[in-house]
C-alpha cells in the first residue's frame, strides 16, 4: 500500500487513488496526461497552519510574503492572496506575475541580486511596497533611481549570517561564501546600513535574511533569528535605529521521502523558537517588536500540487524493469539538479501492495531522463497512470524544454469542481517565437 | 588574451570581439542583453565540413540527418535543411518544429523511445521517411498503427551495442543498462528483427544506433560502426536480410574547454575510420554497401551560436570576486545537470590579458546558478559584455524558467546582415496559458 503524504489523499473502492475526492485515473482519462493537479483545500490548510503558529507565538504582527517563485500559476497567487498573503517577488517577472494576479503594490515585498537602476525604477513606479537590498552597490542604484523619481524607497537590508545550513549545497544560501546578501560578522552589513541611513531617497525600515531551502529542523531558523535580532539591538544601539520590520526569509522544507513522513518540520515548534529568539533578544534591549515577515514557497505549495502520468512502454532490460512515463525531468528538475527524491505511485493500483522493483524513466532523448531509480510498487503494466506527489513548489516554475515538449495544462480540485487554471501549451506556441528570414524560403542555398 | 574557438571571431582596433565581421559589444546595445547571436557562416562551414569528409571516405552514399534536438530554431533546421541535411526528430514535437520549417517529410528520420499507437499513426500520417524503433513493443505497437492506416511503415531497429562510452554518465546512451535500443549481444536485436520481417505493416531497411554524446575520439565510433557491420552480416547470413541503411546516429563532441581546443574530434580521421570499418565488414561478406545515415547536433550546431550578457553588480566576498551577469543557468542549463564548463570573456575587453580571478554568477534565487568559477579574465566592471562561448547546443532548447526569466531573442548573422530570428519571450507570454477562475475575482474568501 502507498504512504500518502497528506489527509487529502483517499482510497476508493476501485482501488484508485483520490484526491480532495477526485478520482485521480479519471482526471487522466480526461484531460489526458501528463497533467499537472492542485488541490485548493491543502493550499488554504497550509496557509492558515503557518499563519496560526504565527499568531500564537509572535506577539507582534506576521506578514506571510509567498515565495512566487516556487510556483507562480495565476490561480495559486490569487488564492493565497484572498488568504491573506503578501507576495515576495524576486525578479520583474515575478513581480509582473504578482500584479497580474491582482497583488496590491503595496504587499508586495521584492527581492533580487543584481537589478539595475532601471530595474530599482520600474519597482517604485509600481508602487512596491518594500525592497530588499542585496549589497551596497545596490543600495547605491537604488538611491540614484529612487532620486530620479523622487519617491522615498523603503528598504531592508539583506544580511548573510554566514550560519551552517543543513542542506543541499545548491540551495543553501546564508552560509560563507554564498553570493547572496551583505557579510554580517565582519561589520560590512552594518556599515552598509548606516551609509543607507544617511541616503536622501533610501528610508531603512528592518534587515532580511534567507538561509536556504529544503530545512527541516528549526535550529537553523532560530540561529539566523539570533542573529538577525542581535544586529538589530546593535543598530539600536549604535544608531539609534528602532526597525519596523525583521524579515526571515522562507526555507521550511516539506517531506518527500516516505522516511521523512513521520519527521516534517514542526511549524508550531519552529514559530514558538523563533519567536522566543526574537523575543527575549529585543524586549531585553527595551525595543519594540517588529512585524516578522516569513517568505514560504515550498512549505506552502509543494504538496498541494501532483503531476499524474501513464505508463507508455515496459522494457525489461539485463539491469532490470524500465517503465517509460510519458512525464519527464522537464516536469521535475530538481531531480536533474540537486538528485530530489519525488514518491510516486500507480493511482489504478492504490490498494496493492508493492510486489517489484521498477525504474521510471521519462520519454526524453537522454540517459539521465530518469525520473525515479528502483521503486518497491505494484505491477507496473502498460496505460498505468502514475501519481507523482508533491510536485507543487520549484517543477512547474522551472520547466526546462528537452525534445521540445510542450508544457502539460494545470487543473485546480475545489468544491466548485474541476477547473483548468493553465491551458496547454500547443505546438503552435513553441514556435510562436520564430521567424524565418524571407530569403530563406527562395529553396536555394542562399 | 582570449583564446577562440574558431576563425570567425576576430579582435578590432577597439579591442571588441567581432564574430563574423559583427562587432559583438555593438550588439548588445543595440539589441540589448541577453541574446543568442548564430553564425550562418559558421553553420554551413561545419556542415560542409562534415559532408566533405564523408563523401570522401564511404564509398556509399552518406546522409546528414541534423538533430533538431540540439537546437530547433526554425531558421537553423531551414539553412541546414538548404545544405541539403535531412532531419532526425525525436519526438512529435520536434517533428512538427521540422515540418513547420519546410522539411519535406520523406527527409526525416524519426527516433523515440516510449510511442504509443497514436504517435507512429500521426507520423505515418505525416508521411515520415524512415522511422527508429526502440523496442519489441514499439515494434508491435507501430505495425497495429500502419496497419490501421493501411500503409507499410520502412524501420531502423535501434540496437544497443553495450560498449565503453568516454563522456558524462547522463549522455551516454551506447552502454549496458542504457534505457535505448534493443540489446545485440544477447541476441534480443536478432529476434527482434526476424519478427519484425515477419510483420504485415513493417518494412525493415536498415539498423540503427546512438552511443552517446560529446564524446571526442573516433573509437567509439569505429567499435559501433564495427557490431552494426557485424550485426547486418548476420542478418544477410541468417535471414537473407541486405541492409539499405546504416544509422550511426550522433555524439560527436566539440572542445569547449581551452584546452581541448587543440584535440578536436578529427571528422576527416573519424570518417575514414568508420567507412573502413563498414566496408572491410560488408564488402567481406560480399554486401552491397548502405546508405550511411549520420544524426549530428552539436558538431553543427554547438559553436554557431554565442550568448551576450551584461555584468549587473561586482561584489567582492571574502572568498573572492563575483560578477552578476544578466544571463543565468537557465540558459545554460547543462552546466547544472553536467557540470559543462563554458569559456566566457568579456567583450570589449578582447585584447587585454588576464589579471584577475571572477566567479561568474546569474542573477537567479537560488545558490546554484553560478555559471562560471574561479575564470582568469581582464578585469571585470559593471557594464561589461560577457560573450558565452559555443552555447548552440543543448542551451536554448532546453531552457529552464527558473524565476520566471522571459526567453531572450535569437540573432542570425551572415552577409545579409543582422535578423532577428526569435523574438524575445513578454511577460504577457509567460502568463499567456493562465486563467484564474472568475470566482476567484470576487475579493472575498470564496
Amino acid at each position: 500500500m502507498v504512504l500518502l503524504p497528506h489527509e487529502g489523499f483517499t482510497v476508493n473502492r476501485e482501488g484508485h487513488l483520490e484526491l480532495d475526492g477526485f478520482d485521480l485515473v479519471e482526471l487522466a482519462e480526461r484531460f489526458g496526461t501528463p497533467v499537472y493537479v492542485a488541490s485548493e483545500r491543502r493550499l488554504k490548510a497550509n496557509f492558515r497552519r503557518l499563519r496560526e503558529a504565527f499568531r500564537k507565538a509572535y506577539p507582534g504582527e506576521t506578514v506571510i510574503a509567498y515565495a512566487v517563485k516556487a510556483n507562480y500559476t495565476l490561480a495559486i497567487i490569487r488564492l493565497l492572496l484572498l488568504e491573506g498573503a503578501w507576495m515576495e517577488t524576486f525578479s520583474g517577472p515575478e513581480l509582473f506575475m504578482a500584479l497580474a494576479a491582482g497583488t496590491p503594490p503595496e504587499r508586495i515585498v521584492l527581492t533580487g541580486g543584481s537589478r539595475l537602476e532601471k530595474d530599482f525604477r520600474e519597482a517604485l513606479e509600481a508602487g512596491v511596497g518594500l525592497i530588499v537590498v542585496d549589497s551596497p552597490s545596490e543600495l547605491a542604484r537604488l538611491n540614484r533611481a529612487a532620486g530620479s523619481l523622487k519617491v522615498k524607497a523603503s528598504i531592508l537590508l539583506r544580511v548573510n549570517p554566514a550560519i551552517q545550513v543543513p542542506t543541499h549545497p545548491a540551495i543553501a544560501t546564508g552560509v560563507a561564501g554564498s553570493k547572496f546578501g551583505v557579510d554580517l560578522a565582519s561589520g560590512a552589513a552594518f556599515q552598509a546600513f548606516k551609509e543607507a541611513l544617511n541616503m536622501d531617497w533610501v528610508n531603512p525600515v528592518g534587515v532580511h535574511t534567507h538561509i536556504g531551502s529544503r530545512i527541516l529542523k528549526a535550529e537553523p531558523f532560530v540561529e539566523a533569528a539570533q542573529r538577525l535580532a542581535d544586529f538589530l539591538v546593535e543598530l539600536n544601539r549604535e544608531l539609534g535605529f528602532e526597525a519596523s520590520y525583521l524579515d526571515l526569509g522562507g526555507g521550511f522544507g516539506i517531506p518527500y521521502h516516505p522516511e521523512e513522513f513521520s519527521c516534517p518540520l514542526n511549524l508550531e515548534e519552529l514559530a514558538g523558537k523563533v519567536s522566543q529568539a526574537i523575543v527575549g533578544k529585543l524586549e531585553g534591549a527595551g525595543l519594540r517588536l517588529p512585524t516578522l515577515i516569513l517568505e514560504p514557497g515550498r512549505s506552502l505549495v509543494g504538496d498541494v500540487e501532483i503531476l499524474l502520468a501513464r505508463v507508455g512502454n515496459v522494457k525489461e532490460t539485463p539491469q532490470g524493469k524500465i517503465a517509460f512515463l510519458d512525464a519527464s525531468t522537464n516536469h521535475l528538475l530538481p531531480v536533474l539538479y540537486t538528485g530530489q527524491y519525488f514518491e510516486l505511485w500507480p493511482a489504478n493500483k492504490a490498494d496493492k501492495p508493492p510486489e517489484e522493483t521498477v525504474t521510471f524513466a521519462g520519454p526524453l532523448c537522454f540517459t539521465g531522463d530518469v525520473i525515479a531509480v528502483n521503486r518497491r510498487v505494484p505491477k507496473i503494466e502498460p496505460d498505468d497512470v502514475i501519481v507523482v506527489f508533491s510536485v507543487g513548489a520549484y517543477c512547474k516554475s522551472v520547466y526546462s524544454f528537452h525534445n521540445a515538449q510542450p508544457r502539460p495544462p494545470s487543473l485546480l480540485l475545489s468544491e466548485h469542481g474541476v477547473e483548468i487554471v493553465q491551458r496547454a501549451e500547443t505546438l503552435g506556441d513553441l514556435a510562436a517565437r520564430d521567424r524565418i528570414p524571407p530569403r530563406l524560403y527562395r529553396g536555394e542555398t542562399p
